[in-house]
């Protein structure tokens, strides 16, 4: 059983206990000792936690929502345990707030909601920091209960309940009055503020089109039965970064009470702007920003975590008179290759801050300029956030190299295991190193991502034999060995040589399955290199959820992922552990709305 | 041949005449007639074209610096046909200047932006626009000869030339004095125009970093040596808009003669924020934008054309006094394919306007609130930058459709094939639609990506027979052709099914090759999809170029794609045709100029 490094700044972190293995990050918090140029580690202090005001003016709220609003993206659906890894890393970051799902959208949403709020929500690091949790909900009893039975083990819980609040929406959405809509926000803060829960952010949907007198009628109604945040939405990301920032100032100016509460910003990025309009809402007055990892998201997605971050900490204090955030920024990349290896969203090579190449100059010869001054082309040290350059991590481990060895890399890595997850990742680094001769550090992430972020094994792959090519009919047998211990084997022709495994897997597991992305990328240099296969399947029409703005019914999907030398097997280890994921997915139907009472929000 | 489809507003093309294949897109210019709030194709006219003035102050002149900047991104290199093809996309967007390059890099290079000038910059659209050919050098009478040698054929050709003026760079990188700089300044703009180019661009780089006095000193020699375009680096990507569009205004307000030039911006995108300083640095008075496709280039890239130029369509108007562009954006999608397609540089599904998710919603189900009003969740619609919704280009062929059928839906989809390349297209085509019940147009997409955008063929594949999987060796027989229609025949064991195969190739090719990256992807839903595959291989040191910002010799990469239903076929077609691109490609060695050398910039 893996166990969590103890941080020898943040600790005890003794409520992590768990039955699952999870990513742990070693490295210690450590103040940067590079050039001048380069970024140095705010020590400022953490404010005390207050829901509605913040000791300090100048002290920035990090909400991340990367397992709500970044999960709603296509084929970004989590299970809880990848759900409860990630809350685990936010923790880590020292994110403030962790938007942990929208409870009402199903019985497992709510689930992992509840778990997350149960271990993350009761972490508390030496600063005394505890991370709020928080839970979506439409502006209704039943979605504001689903939410308070979610959060309410945390030590900070939170209700995030939310309308929408522009004439478009009005109109063509929710198909009510202003003064409907008002009344509904009213009641419905208030319910949440009577379970018991004193920390409750209001949102109204799509601020950036909204009246702006209207928006200030309903954002005081809101402070009056309660709410301790107001986030502002550009829900299109159809905003300008002057026109967002002024939109902060007019409410910040115009919304009696306002001054009571914190302003939140929520940005998405339609148009390429939402850090940047995120920091002119900072500029403006919020003190509560809301982001995701990688900047997942809907359609375009949020605001990335690490660009609202690191300009922060790069330019806070010069240009943003002096606005900081308590980000530990090392955990950065670790964060950032867990929510793209769960989610599936991968990251663009030229990706701000934490894209393959944004450290990277041409051919990674270019390293003249950077050993003469690193500051003459880049800013922020990859240290900073957690990286190691790969010519730094360089290859380590061979086919002589012992279990002890392969446990104190993994240490040093940030992974520690014991017992059996170490002879599983044992044995597998045993036969890839009989094959390649040196093992560098991404061989070994590759190998561990495969073996821990599985999910519950149903099925698991004994024997893959495959014959294909350019002449003859591809075929492929597959041996399966069920959760009872019982071999299946089958074999199929198919048009290539997964095709045919898959059918083969098929008419073994024998339950509907649609691929619906395939894609595969080599994590080394070499042509012996490991090949590392993503799947994403959708099932029948059981394991469906809700979609939090529009009330439907969505249809979930499953990723999987599998590691290995030979790209075939690779990609049938990756469609194995979608269907285990799948297969061991909790699928309560969600309680039935019809389209219609789904938009009734009160 | 491929002949380019004329389009029914921008007629005659006939100076596209060329002997390769070439994408085409057939869409006929039009206004979208779609809801109110999407958006509407600015009808204004484009003003004729002075170097150093606009005759409408509220026009934004877009600069495209895909073949320059973004090509110099790690494995982004690309042969002088891809940088053809892009270079006449950009002229179909309507691109005002193109940048074609870095000529003085290699003989390679030079050759490209040669061409470039003489096909692309003689097009003459129907309002009369001729996009300008634009060549980087730096400030020395060998770059600055080399870019005039190479742009001069075009009927607008530019020289942009370019030194640090950052002290870092100036202490670092250049170890020169302040008045070295405005010498060396002084003396190679006016050396330009010597030449007879009376269109010169002159950057400071690194100028976000620039001591103000001494930039506005530069500008002001270059204004009096006669350049009529300064643009404004933000090099390290390091600025806030607020505080780059307050630099642009500076140089604006500082700069004696700034009048009778114009000002340009040129963002990279280390915090996230290229799109938004390049607006802000219109809306400070810069009247050229430099942007790439995708936003791709060094580290974080560069400010995206698709996001500049959608931000000014959508909010030009109303928020920014009126600015326009007069890009044809219904050109963006295929741009943006073929960029990635060429560099290899995929855009993250997230990405804003042109990656996958940009206009999907959640499994692609959530339409009901798009349905009641296209409005409530999008603001651009799809057809304004030429994308057709998957679920309405639907399925289209079967494996009973004639050649006929299949040349009519190419058409449809852009592309005019005839003769040896449609009888490729179309044998591929049949020998899919045996296994594959319907092909949809992703499908013919990848196909026609798979055929069209190769390589000169040095080999070709003949056969592959692959045997693989956990219980025995893989063993790949590979039979190829040579260029002079002698076959080959090799087998190899490996580690996996690939490798055996790359390994039989290597024993028939024998060229030191190292693979650098691997990556596929299945393009349509199903386990039956066609899987495309890429692969970015290194050669020996004889393919090199030079870095246009530090001077320095960096190594060539070359990739390759191929597509097809086993993605072991698909794997090797990606292989050799890596190897034909690299074995083709003229690899001249560069001038030799020792890091010293390369220092010295007069």
């Amino acid at each position: 059983m893996a166990s969590l490094l103890l941080n020898p700044i943040f600790s005890p972190i003794s409520l992590f206990h768990t039955h699952s293995a999870s990513l742990h990050f070693s490295k210690p918090f450590s103040i940067s000792l590079s050039q001048s140029h380069s970024i140095k580690c705010s020590l400022s202090h953490r404010p005390d936690y207050f829901p509605n005001r913040i000791p300090d003016p100048s002290y920035i709220r990090i909400f991340d929502t990367t397992l709500r609003d970044g999960e709603q993206s296509p084929g970004a659906t989590m299970t809880s345990k990848e759900k409860l890894d990630i809350a685990r890393q936010l923790a880590r970051l020292g994110v403030d707030i962790i938007e942990a799902g929208f409870p009402a959208a199903s019985h497992d949403d709510l689930d992992a909601v509840k778990m997350i709020a149960k271990e993350v929500g009761n972490y508390i690091s030496e600063d005394g920091h505890i991370p709020v949790i928080c839970g979506l909900a439409r502006c209704n009893k039943s979605d504001i209960d689903a939410a308070w039975e979610a959060v309410r083990f945390a030590k900070r819980p939170r209700i995030h309940t939310f309308i929408a609040t522009s004439e478009i929406h009005l109109t063509h959405k929710l198909r009510k009055s202003r003064e409907e809509v008002v009344d509904i926000v009213r009641e419905m803060v208030a319910y949440a503020r009577s379970l018991g829960c004193d920390d409750v952010d209001f949102s109204p949907e799509d601020a950036g089109r909204s009246d702006k007198e209207f928006l200030y009628l309903v954002l005081e109604e809101a402070i009056k039965a309660g709410a301790t945040t107001l986030n502002i939405p550009d829900t299109v990301g159809f905003t300008l970064p002057s026109e967002f920032g002024q939109l902060i100032a007019d409410i910040k100016s115009n919304t009696h009470g306002i001054e009571n509460v914190i302003i939140s910003t929520h940005c998405q990025n339609d148009l390429g702007l939402a850090t940047a309009n995120t920091l002119d809402g900072a500029l403006a007055g919020a003190r509560q920003l809301e982001v995701t990892i990688n900047g997942i998201g809907e359609r375009a997605g949020n605001a990335s975590l690490e660009e609202v971050v690191m300009a922060i900490k790069c330019r806070g204090k010069e240009l943003m008179g002096g606005l900081y955030t308590r980000i530990n920024t090392k955990h950065i990349v670790m964060a950032s290759k867990m929510v793209a290896e769960y989610s599936g969203l991968q990251v663009q090579p030229h990706k701000a801050i934490v894209g393959a190449n944004a450290f990277a100059h041409e051919s990674g010869i270019h390293q003249d300029g950077m050993l003469k001054f690193k500051g003459t082309y880049e800013i922020i040290s990859p240290e900073d956030i957690g990286l190691n350059r790969s010519n730094e991590s360089g290859i380590v481990l061979g086919k002589l190299s012992g279990r002890h060895a392969l446990r104190s890399r993994l240490l040093e890595l940030g992974y520690e295991l014991d017992g059996k997850e170490l002879d599983d990742v044992f044995w597998r680094f045993k036969a890839i190193a009989e094959k390649k001769k040196h093992l560098s550090d991404l061989d070994l992430e590759a190998l561990i991502s495969d073996e821990i972020f599985q999910p519950q094994v149903i099925w698991s792959l004994g024997d893959l034999q495959v014959t294909c090519g350019t002449l003859g009919l591809s075929t492929s047998t597959v041996k399966l060995i069920g959760v009872d211990g019982v071999e299946h084997i089958a074999c199929s022709v198919g048009t290539g040589p997964v095709d045919a495994a898959y059918k083969a897997i098929d008419s073994i597991v024998k339950v509907p399955v649609t691929l619906l992305e395939y894609s595969m990328n080599s994590v080394t240099e070499g042509i012996d290199a490991i090949a590392s296969t993503r799947v994403v399947i959708r099932g029948d029409n059981s394991h469906t959820s809700m979609h939090a703005l529009t009330g439907e019914t969505v249809h979930r999907t499953f990723s999987g992922t599998g590691a290995g030398m030979d790209i075939v097997v690779s990609s049938v280890r990756a469609y194995v552990s979608a269907l285990n994921k799948m297969l061991g997915f909790k699928h309560t139907p969600v309680k039935k709305t019809s389209s219609e009472t789904s938009r009734v929000s009160a």
